[in-house]
């Protein structure tokens, strides 16, 4: 199988091309070829018998796209994208490549479709932010999309083009909302949704770690681990079974931040959970409260997707995949 | 007030000019000047004292919303579409008058924003089209968006952008999902929905019309008169108590068709009924199984939108609009 990842030098995106090497297949198919794409060119994987391509590529660029789809891939994972924060604060770029991009890709693909009847999988990240505040708990899978900042709105579109696209036979999309990836390895970064791993992953190797929110707030995670997981699975299973609504709302761990602090001093003790320092930022406050507490995800559950079952387990993921076992 | 309609040669777009120049005003200003636009150029409308421009342009041409928008109007009403079918059968012409067409405006307003504080009104019409089987009786406000045509997809996809430049504060936009509007004056046309008003408006004339369904099917409906109110009503309210919710379900008729035939026996008798032929097709009969069977519409209806309680009335609307008050 020639698989692309579109976005393959991202965290998910890194993690996703190590599991395909390892495993060495995606289902019962040997992987032959792969094409590694995003705007900074991605490593080569090291041990990796077949061929790479790694391109520095902007899908956002006219006439971009078609140059990734003329080869054919079989499976094409689209992860690429302008984070919330950022689309937030550029409003040009995030819908030129949050929109735009994934629409160059869709119709690049479209078009190779009325050349010669090409049909790959498409494997499409979306994300918990395409549903805004007021919010049940747990948000039932067919909640209606109600995007409260452009980013959440891009993935929206996105989510219908998908949907109109597969279901005029173009490819066979499938589209995966993201809960919040955590533990992010790597540096503290700006996200405003940061915290949720730096209190976490700090403290973990000796550091302090800042939470600039209350103990009660609860959101909706998964393990970079589990994050990759479902990408694979999308790209594998029967489509036959989720029928005309292509995105589905991923299974994850719903937590307030008090119980991912009693997971972390279950698993690291007394001495981690000191070098949380407690330092309220309204600002962050504000925004996460029209944050996801939770989905069903029954949906997704039933088709087979999988996550951690709390959060304990998601820190010792962590552990395993990043600290090499121990702490 | 400055007025500018998008789509103004179409049947709403007519009847809403007509409106307003009754009503001599919008709410409690009164209107000065009609900017009248559509891909043919709209008839200079007779008994107006104010100024009209009459264009034919196409926004889905890169640049020529800026023009429309130079003139910094003060509601905006977008009713230009490519209908249903078309849009099925021309997936390029859809996307590009639909959503980009659409886009296009959008941005053309944001950056008459940018450059001086400009904040239309911006009255959008998006359609019943939206929702896709399988579909509960009556669909709630907040059910989610599948729909299953990419006329459906593109005006799913210009209510979030809709919702979205409106949060940014690029212009205080509405959408206004109208029902399938009945019955729509003129000759029968090739839409597969027109049997709809045409098993009534022939009639009602003493020509026969052809039923391609069963009596059971049941659709939502209001007449070309409620249609034109929700626009009005949506360019003059307050849209403080809309929230981020921005495209209201309207209120309308549910009925089935078999009800349909039974208010035209009571306004025109057991003669026009007569001059409906049964003459069923498979191929409509499974497009309208999709369609939505009625809405709750309880956001517009306390927003103060309003509809015809029955088809008795729908049928009366028209031949008091049409048909000279007599048949």
């Amino acid at each position: 199988m020639h698989l692309l990842i579109i976005g393959a030098a991202g965290m998910v995106g890194r993690k996703l091309t190590e599991r395909l090497i390892t495993d060495g297949g995606l289902g019962e198919r040997p992987v032959e070829r792969l094409t590694l794409v995003d705007v900074v060119k991605p490593d080569h994987p090291a041990d990796f018998s077949g061929r790479v391509d790694a391109l520095d590529v902007d899908i956002s660029q006219v006439g971009q796209a078609e140059k990734l789809i003329a080869s054919r891939p079989d499976v094409i994972f689209h992860l690429a994208a302008i984070v919330s924060g950022e689309a937030e604060l550029d409003f040009d770029k995030g819908y030129r490549i949050n929109l735009d991009g994934t629409r160059y890709l869709f119709d690049a693909i479209r078009h190779a479709h009325e050349e010669d009847g090409y049909k790959p999988r498409v494997v499409f990240t979306s994300s918990i932010a395409v549903v805004g505040a007021p919010l049940p708990f747990p948000i039932p899978d067919d909640f209606h999309l109600t995007p409260l900042t452009s980013y959440g709105t891009q993935k929206a579109i996105s989510e219908l083009l998908l949907a109109d696209y597969s279901r005029r036979g173009f490819f066979d999309g499938i589209g995966i909302r993201l809960p919040t990836v955590c533990i992010r390895p790597g540096k503290p970064n700006k996200a405003a949704s940061g915290f949720f791993s730096n209190i976490l992953r700090e403290p973990l190797i000796g550091q302090e770690a800042i939470l600039p929110v209350s103990d009660d707030v609860r959101h909706w995670h998964t393990s970079p681990r589990s994050a990759v997981g479902y990408l694979i699975h999308a790209a594998s299973m029967d489509l036959d079974a989720v029928g005309s609504r292509r995105s589905l709302s991923m299974p994850g761990v719903s937590a307030t931040v008090g119980e991912q602090i009693e997971a972390l001093r279950r698993v690291a003790g007394e001495k981690a959970v000191r070098l949380i320092r407690r330092q309220p930022d309204d600002m962050i406050m504000k925004m996460v409260a029209g944050w996801a507490p939770g989905f069903e995800a029954k949906r997704a559950t039933e088709l087979g997707f999988k996550a951690e079952k709390n959060f304990d387990e998601i820190i010792r993921v962590h552990i395993e995949d990043e600290l090499g076992g121990q702490i």
